[in-house]
């Protein structure tokens, strides 16, 4: 068994020389390919080069709301811990999470509903420039596109990548068909670790 | 495009029913097909059917050394995210993470080497009622085993899913080689998520 030895600071760019070899033909963008690469990055796995979809100009108009100092919902806490705030405040942006508030939990409670739905009720607070970084619960996409239906929000971005058996496929294919910028993993696969390599794909970007 | 009519709460049962209808024919121990599953529920990835392994007793060691207040190591700050802590503390236990800990990014630059290494040489301090669960960095696996073949800890259970290119696939084959109880992705995936996932599969079946 032959390990590499390589510097812990070349580790990445190392892995990414790797997936980079094994993307050979496959022809996109480069701001979109550097979120697929990320993604691939987290995961080790190639699916993403077919299930990852983008709408037209997505990436530039996540790239221009961060650059204003974006803010970035995400529906776990895992997702939270795992974006990179560091990049994310330097532009004057900020991450939040409301799935552990007790307000949150209460009306969820008290509606019959997922925490995530009430989440996303609560992110309107936040006004217009918000990216959405959806790696858990349909529900969050299905209440999003009321939200945005019924002109509560306009997010600038839907990252949609819930994983998981119950309305997950479903759930990516409605925002899909509506009209907000989104980045989407078509399917059941997905994950807080994919919708926070997105994120970071995205602030990475423009500063590390 | 049809949605299920489901209540939260039922979710993650219908999810491990559609898991558990994708499973059959596969045999195995009921308490390491709970872990399978959960892994499944997390990343909605049937690769793990094959890649995941169990060394033998692993899992009945982790319940007892949970069920006696095992501490739970990783090596990322969204793995300790997912880690369902209130379970845990109920069961005596605690959660670690130190790879933001501010003398373990010293050593590590001092030494050229990962901070996941410095983490693990760190968590030695803990004694020996420790559960590793490490979902990113295979140097915390190469650094485990040499801290195991040099006497100076005794882990009850080593998850060994770090995802990734470098060096990844040789460190589980490592950790499968020697003696401590594993449970390893096999392969290149795995993830923070992963390794989450694997330690609640555990947690749930002794308190929820």
């Amino acid at each position: 068994m032959k390990m590499e030895f390589i510097k812990p600071m070349d580790i990445e760019a190392r892995s990414m020389e790797i997936i980079e070899e094994n993307l050979k033909g496959v022809e996109m963008p480069e701001k979109q390919r550097l979120v697929l690469k990320r993604v691939i990055h987290t995961t080790a796995d190639f699916d993403y080069v077919e299930n990852l979809k983008f709408s037209d100009g997505a990436v530039e108009t996540a790239l221009d709301a961060l650059n204003q100092g974006a803010h970035i919902v995400t529906d776990t806490n895992m997702a939270y811990s795992g974006i990179h705030k560091s990049s994310l405040h330097k532009l004057g942006g900020e991450a939040h999470c409301f799935m552990s508030d007790p307000d949150v939990a209460a009306k969820a409670k008290e509606l019959g509903v997922t925490r995530a739905t009430v989440s996303m009720d609560k992110a309107c607070e936040l006004g217009d420039n918000v990216i959405f970084a959806i790696g858990n619960a349909p529900t969050a996409l299905i209440r999003l596109d009321e939200l945005i239906r019924s002109g509560k929000i306009a997010p600038k971005l839907i990252i949609g990548v819930p994983v998981g058996f119950v309305n997950v496929v479903e759930s990516k294919e409605l925002i899909m068909q509506g009209s907000t910028p989104y980045i989407v993993a078509r399917g059941r696969k997905g994950g807080s670790n994919v919708a926070a390599a997105i994120c970071n794909a995205l602030l990475y970007q423009l500063y590390r």
